[in-house]
């Protein structure tokens, strides 16, 4: 099912160059600097429940493709949040993916599906109704298997190091259990302090209650508030964070006066911002994490532009992460000129710039990164992370930023099974890209070989300090 | 003068897989949802007048290439407005046209030209001022013969079914002409409402008193005016309408409340609405075009984006449609957001969206037809109906939005000879990219073939309803 | 190190095409109608400096990308402002360079400095730490040499006439040696009023003043700056100009009333203008030099969407063009309309219109200079004069532009020994642009010769009067 030359040019010169380039990463170990799957597994290692459940109910790539054409959440299983009903049966749920699969047809999510069929289960046909069933058996065979358990995956993976995400209120008890376990895989937690940075987020204002006891300082007061990150900054670090995550409608940043500060914070923390306030107080923390970046040396990630929970009738039947996060238009020239003032020509800071908006690759991004010590462009993200995705990031961002202010692959998943998918494509789409650079002579044949092992594992390492 | 390998790659294996995928569906007959040929033509079926009128004076996409170096529409025959005299020599006009054909190179004017020249003319040599007359003489002595009036052409084309587009107010005297004939072709029309939706429309409270004679209700008044538009949309579905069209500067959408509706109505029915109220109803009546189609099954199609008439000094001369339609940066996540939230849940509604800014393929309309059950892309639209332009509309959508969230080719053409060609084009572009997808191995050939049959015939009936 | 088939297809069919058209291109003289080469090189004829002086430290596509990776500019022999030492061996910065010269891989800039290393230099191994002192003494001995200084090199290159750019203020002294030595070497100026159009400018008042003195007009008084405007052109026309040119953070334009122009004028001169006033006054300035270009035939150039000096701390530190100008979202449609509504459908007006924001090609500027009769492309410029930006651009503008809608190649340089190399770059990628066309039978083999010869001299020369 898998052809070992998938995603190279066919012509035949750049199909044997790309060949060359992607023998000399593909075993590689993998670097996952950021992602969204569960600590619970790598802490409890208890075997994934049914074909369904992993592959189609917890997978917002897979189910929003179903819903677009007309299959309502409740067949897929998925969990609504007014108790109506849903369809429990795996095997039913299963069938009516595989009468669907060739909706996928063209789709990141098709190759990396086929690619975990193939390569972890060992299945050779394609998805279809009639091996629906065949199919479900045997992936559900293997997942009572000792070897099919998250930590036997986490290994086969090649997996060097992993990060979750964990929102800034979290305790970090599965990231404890792991440390303290006798197993050897690095997983690392990353600090995502959104439910206390943005004042529209659900239960802002108790969330920073619960900060504030979570820190032993008062969260409702501007210094204390700031000291709260601090401290539990410092406590995600010693769970292994190297990085923060910051998730922003857009990437406006600022840099207000003290007093400023102090008064928007007193508004926000009453609950009585309004959404210019709101929006104000994200720009404003931007910075201050930058400045506390700079200080306890965290890498800082700003994922800027999803419109989240665009349907409303369905965010009130099922909830978030459902396939309705549409990106919008977002600046970064303007947005980021703040926060880069103050810290920009800092070379000893990192802030990675995640987009959602291609235009910006080439009239921003790159010319910014091509430029700021401080800044770097993260890989193609959600949407784009697939393989024409990723082509058009290295031909729109490579000629004005170069290979070396990028940093490497993010896999960005939350479907464990698919993370090997996710790092081959990324390593052919790199390997195909290069080829075709040695083969009309813009590069030689051995810096390529060197940039693909960069962007394959060096620089993801470097960036993060993993 | 038309190679048979044309818009195939070079590349040896993506041309082989292309041919193939291609011969599955060159010959499949065209199913046309949209565009704007001249019904009288199917009514009447006279003869085309001379190669001029044919070719050049009615066609905006020749002629503005011609007056964008410096070339009078005068000249062109185009008739002024003003009564000032224009060239009515077909032949003048032809060598004129000749003489500048250079200007068409890389364009798919060209192609189009090049292709009806050979395929309906059966002339062999590029047009050249050299073989102007003799060009002119051939198309002219067949345009006198039988078999090149509209009907034959129609049938030669191997059209199953065209729609063309009236406005509201068209009596369809020509729709009922071809019913009421003994004549077997397909012709049905689209349900326009922009005269009598938009304020800005030119005459448009006069429109209003019009839509209430042939409604038979009083249009000035807001439920009669939603009961005009249901009983209209009712007449155009006798006459073989399955769907509406909307070409809106914007893709604004609004979902007031029914006094506000009630009160902006009557600001805009009385003629007193300014820009903001001009804009807000046709947002407006986007949702209730939306929630009438859910109720009578028309497919709603939104054409948003352009900039009509930018050229105020030769729309006062020659008035509309001369070429100076310019596309303005059009967003679609926050523009569309009431009319989803209010309809876009329901999977037997039917809504196409139509760009001119490419920036949102990727970025917005993938991702939200990727996820409502009622939203569908249309092609690649206008200046974007061209090898390139739909190579980009391809990669930019499929891997967010798949295949089967698109609706198939739209010729959207005024021209009727043009028609076999643009299908053409389309068929070959999208094989191509579909043997590209192959020979990489992202796809494999049976899906390919299928997918090229739904590209080129299936998608479009079944979304069109026809 | 150059190979003869760099930026060619790998593809045998295109390939070999692409050779073909690109001999017939490759040793036609080099026009050069837009540029910022220094006049006292050829005034002078002075030798270069050394090889750091020439290569690194006057270059900012060169050292911003040294800086984004934490090299200082201070170490780079950038010349600070406020007096802090820097580097000033010339060795130890260009060893420096060497040690980063990875950076640069997969940009233009590393092929423009592999192109003079290799064609200019004769050096056939790719810079590296290990060869740093070796090339900076090969360099370093030919700069000393008759036969590389500024006027035969510019013999040596093959250039037919270059054009400089000098503010409205400059007294052109180099330009009048020049032109009274028995040199004859044909270089020309260009008119830039920026500096006293633009409210914002630093010392914009007393530009002013400067230019009463200089035109022996009252420019502070509306009449008498408009007329000093005229004079200065017709003295940048004796010394040769043919074009203005116009850098503006946006492309707006605006054709106010006579009072309204005197009101914001009088604003203006006596420096109470706000931003808002500033940016009205940029707008109708575009409107007056269009006119004024209609009456003196001077072509005229929009350069517009630049963020000038982002980097708020290094600006200070370092002035102004240390490679911190970011592109901003820019638009043309609403922008240009007010002046193309004045003057844009006469045929002998020529404006040449230039962006940073590659979503304008074929959303904006392709359909806008398709249709109007004044208005050209310009080439792909500045982070997009590459061989991804000129492909993407060729691509976008097209099939709505077509080729004679556009000016041919500007190299743009202030880097002297770049300009063959930028020249065959360009030649090279329309080149293969061209063969792709013919390899997939788009355009007949006669024409894309005769095309590519358009694109590399003749559009450039007749665009500019050259």
């Amino acid at each position: 099912m898998l052809h070992e030359d998938r995603l190279f040019s066919s012509d035949p010169a750049q199909r044997s160059i790309a060949r060359e380039i992607y023998d000399g990463v593909k075993d590689l170990p993998l670097i996952s600097p950021h992602g969204h799957t569960d600590p619970a597994w790598y802490a409890l290692n208890e075997p994934f429940p049914d074909p369904a459940q992993l592959f189609v109910v917890p997978d917002h790539y897979v189910f929003r493709m179903l819903y677009s054409q007309g299959i309502p959440l409740e067949k897929l299983g998925v969990p609504s949040q007014d108790g109506a009903p849903v369809e429990t049966d795996g095997r039913a749920i299963w069938r009516l993916f595989a009468q669907n699969y060739h909706l996928f047809r063209g789709t990141p999510t098709r190759m990396w599906l086929d690619h975990a069929f193939s390569d972890l289960f060992g299945i050779q046909k394609r998805l279809s109704p009639d091996n629906a069933d065949e199919t479900y058996d045997r992936i559900a065979e293997c997942l009572g298997q000792e070897r099919y358990r998250p930590r036997a995956l986490f290994e086969r993976f090649n997996i060097e190091v992993i990060a979750t995400t964990e929102s800034a209120l979290d305790p970090l008890e599965h990231h404890r259990t792991i440390r303290e376990s006798d197993w050897g895989g690095r997983v690392v937690t990353t600090y995502r302090p959104d439910s206390v940075v943005d004042p529209e987020f659900e239960g802002f204002t108790e969330n920073l209650r619960a900060l504030s006891e979570l820190s032993g300082e008062d969260a409702c007061d501007w210094d204390g508030y700031l000291e709260a990150h601090r401290k539990r900054r410092a406590f995600f670090k010693s769970m292994g964070a190297t990085s923060t995550d910051h998730g922003h409608p857009t990437a406006r940043t600022a840099d207000l006066s003290d007093p400023e500060k102090r008064r928007l914070f007193a508004k926000v923390a009453s609950g009585s911002a309004d959404a210019d306030d709101a929006e104000l107080f994200r720009a404003q923390m931007l910075t201050e994490m930058a400045v506390m970046s700079l200080d306890d040396g965290l890498v800082m990630q700003i994922h800027a532009g999803s419109w989240r929970n665009h349907n409303g009738p369905l965010f009130e039947r099922f909830g978030r992460d459902k396939g309705a996060d549409i990106p919008s238009p977002t600046t970064f020239v303007d947005a980021l000129q703040p926060l880069l003032s103050k810290v920009g020509n800092e070379p000893k800071l990192t802030v990675v710039a995640f987009t959602l908006d291609e235009t910006t690759y080439s009239r921003e991004l790159a010319p910014l990164a091509g430029h700021y010590p401080c800044l770097y462009l993260g890989p193609a993200w959600w949407f784009f992370d697939a393989p024409e995705g990723m082509k058009r990031y290295r031909e729109l961002v490579t000629e004005t930023a170069g290979f070396y202010n990028t940093v490497g692959f993010n896999d960005d998943t939350r479907a464990f099974p698919s993370i090997p998918a996710r790092h081959d494509v990324a390593r052919r789409v790199d390997s195909a890209f290069l080829a075709e650079l040695v083969a009309d002579h813009r590069l030689d044949e051995d810096e390529a070989h060197e940039i693909a092992r960069d962007l394959a594992y060096g620089l993801a390492k470097r960036a993060y300090n993993l």
